[in-house]
């Protein structure tokens, strides 16, 4: 099945806002087989958005447009396909009362527009909003041409397209042909681990291909074979396996895992807290551990120890270790996992001090050096990291470095 | 000037790659006034690559195509333009010794294919590639319609556009015609604001227009003014203080600034510093606040008190407190914040306890609910804020609720 995308917003056009949409519903479709061969971005300017609109059907079997669904006046998704389609827009009596309460919740009359939200054009199904209150809208063609109509922001055409989109697709003819199987690897980064995977073509054959896909949490393998279903299948195991066996315990799952969500099953299962002490990366490692539901099982807290004074009073750091080894060193990153450990009361610590930049590099310290620690019942080690130049990318970095210690030491 | 943008690579469009060049291109020709009227990506296909430069240089008067000049075999772009301009491909001695050069230093045989880096399509004025082996290329044609091609490689075609692409626009007839302004607001959400600006089409008359983008850290207000540079400065500067004077201090400042970097100016200016207690954010504050370069100059730090007891050890809040009033409520809020100044001995101190969800809401106290804190020298204090269901989301609104919190307090 052949798919297009229209993305519709002025500030995707005069670069205030990054079109991470398009990027992620093609790893979707990708996943299920669907082939996406074209998006489009226009403003919102319902002549352009019709335009566009009528290209795109006429091309894609499937259709699927973001953006333009909120409440305000320059948004004109649903007018413009309702006009398309020639489809007259009835107000839903269910949705109406779902805005009002959306707006009564928070305490505020429904605006004149926020009426907008409940208006579905005939023909249409409502796609339910589980975080937002601008519902998607799905119509299929008696010739078999789909439309799905999602909003823009990300959570929320990201929770409808899961939730109600690719359920509706995976029932739809030819759709599912291309399987894919994805290893999770953590620890490595992509060069190294080519090498260490080395030539697979005779693994891979015609029917599979690899991609790597890297990101600062770790490089996901991505295999895809085009093949009946079971033959896949048993081609992924086989390929799956050579990978396995050459990449070692860098693989720490498979799917749609998190070095987060690995982490966290490794410490349910162990029975174990977690707790940690922070510089450079300033909260994110909690930020990311806190990512997933439930993480009060297992996470106590964190230390965003920032200045030195907070990493004495709050984490019992000596001021001799700081003064002879610098806030960036070997003998800091113990003493702070240690001390997390210790005040927080948690069977690991885990810790950062680094540079993430722009500035306070030296020769010595350049930016994008960190060191992690890690803490547990047996002692505490730490262990040194050279990352990049990029603030932003460093921090990422550095916390995924200190997730990926703190597992191992519980494996 | 319109233009319209042609991203080419089949990476784009199954979401291995996100298109940031489409973001940086956009914000680039609209600070120089271009419009860009309409994105397109589509893969590395020649049929499809040549409808969608036919359509772009029908609609627009500045075509730019990124992607596929390397030279491998899936890179069509030169050989795809070169038909469609009719220009044949003539191999040019200054870029075959510059390309001999480069493989050269990397120790390297020039490739077969890597010839392909030298040929230019006849008429076709090459772009200098101060950080690649792929040029960029170039051509106006007699009814003044242009067209850039250039490298997809984020930082090519970032260094290429700047060399070479922008100053040529400057000297084009018309460019500059749009001037952008755009007010940052914070703390009050879209319909809200839309209700407090009310009609603003007697100030925007027929030359501004105005746009509303929303984010987790508030709405961003962007004025659009299509007129002559001087005039345009003039009507923009009327609409932002009919908009200042109705939205008060929601307005935070103009431009690219966020939330944070508002708030780091207000810290320094009145030499302060500040800590966090997070329960519901789990390090997003410190995380966030730690992204700006320099925060150390006033950021202490943050103790992410994720479970009870360290509410209790390591923030002072009481054991009565959370058992008469939950965790979740104004007094914990309270002296969470007041916790996290006295323990981190900083000016300010705030705090964030709620339900990020999507468990652990009851009726009294839904997924969404946080109490946020701010303690100073005068006292302690916490607000109630209501937002959504999703975790992600609610994570973001609290912390940037915290945010707008104590950036008040210090105005």
């Amino acid at each position: 099945m052949k798919a297009q995308l229209l993305t519709i917003g002025d500030e995707l056009l005069i670069g205030q806002t990054t079109n991470t949409n398009a990027a992620w519903l093609g790893g979707r479709l990708s996943r299920l087989g669907v082939r996406m061969t074209r998006t489009v971005t226009v403003g919102d300017t319902p002549d352009t958005i019709t335009q566009e609109l009528d290209r795109a059907y006429e091309e894609a079997r499937l259709v699927i447009c973001t953006g333009g669904l909120g409440p305000t006046h320059d948004d004109r998704t649903r007018d413009v396909v309702a006009e398309y389609f020639g489809a007259p827009l009835r107000t839903d009596a269910d949705l109406l009362a779902r805005v009002r309460q959306y707006y009564e919740q928070r305490s505020r009359e429904v605006p004149e527009s926020g009426r907008a939200l409940a208006q579905v054009p005939e023909g249409f199904e409502v796609l339910e909003n589980p975080v937002g209150a601008a519902v998607g809208l799905w119509h299929e063609a008696a010739d078999g041409r789909l439309i799905a109509v999602l909003p823009g922001i990300p959570a929320e055409m990201k929770a409808i397209f899961d939730a109600s989109v690719e359920p509706r697709l995976e029932q739809q003819p030819g759709v599912g042909e291309v399987r894919h199987r994805t290893l999770v690897t953590a620890g490595i980064p992509e060069t190294l681990l080519q090498e260490r995977l080395g030539d697979l073509s005779e693994a891979l054959r015609d029917d599979v291909s690899l991609a790597y896909l890297p990101s600062t949490s770790g490089v996901r393998l991505r295999l895809s074979a085009d093949a009946e279903q079971t033959r896949a299948e048993a081609r992924l195991d086989e390929v799956a396996a050579v990978i396995r066996e050459r990449a070692g315990d860098y693989i720490i799952g498979t799917g749609d895992l998190t070095l987060e969500m690995v982490l966290a099953d490794t410490l349910r299962d162990r029975d174990a807290t977690i707790a940690a002490a922070e510089s450079a990366t300033g909260g994110l490692i909690g930020h990311r551990l806190t990512g997933v539901s439930g993480a009060s099982d297992y996470f106590l807290g964190s230390v965003v120890a920032y200045a030195n004074a907070v990493k004495q009073a709050v984490l019992g750091v000596r001021a001799e270790t700081l003064r002879e080894h610098g806030a960036v060193s070997e003998a800091v990153a113990i003493e702070m996992a240690d001390g997390a450990r210790a005040a927080l009361d948690a069977t690991v610590g885990i810790s950062t001090t680094g540079i993430a930049g722009p500035t306070g590099g030296t020769p010595k310290k350049p930016v994008g050096t960190v060191w992690v620690g890690v803490a547990d019942a047996d002692g505490a080690h730490a262990t040194h990291h050279q990352f990049v130049e990029d603030r932003t990318l460093n921090k990422e970095l550095f916390a995924s470095a200190a997730l990926e210690r703190a597992r191992r030491s519980l494996v």
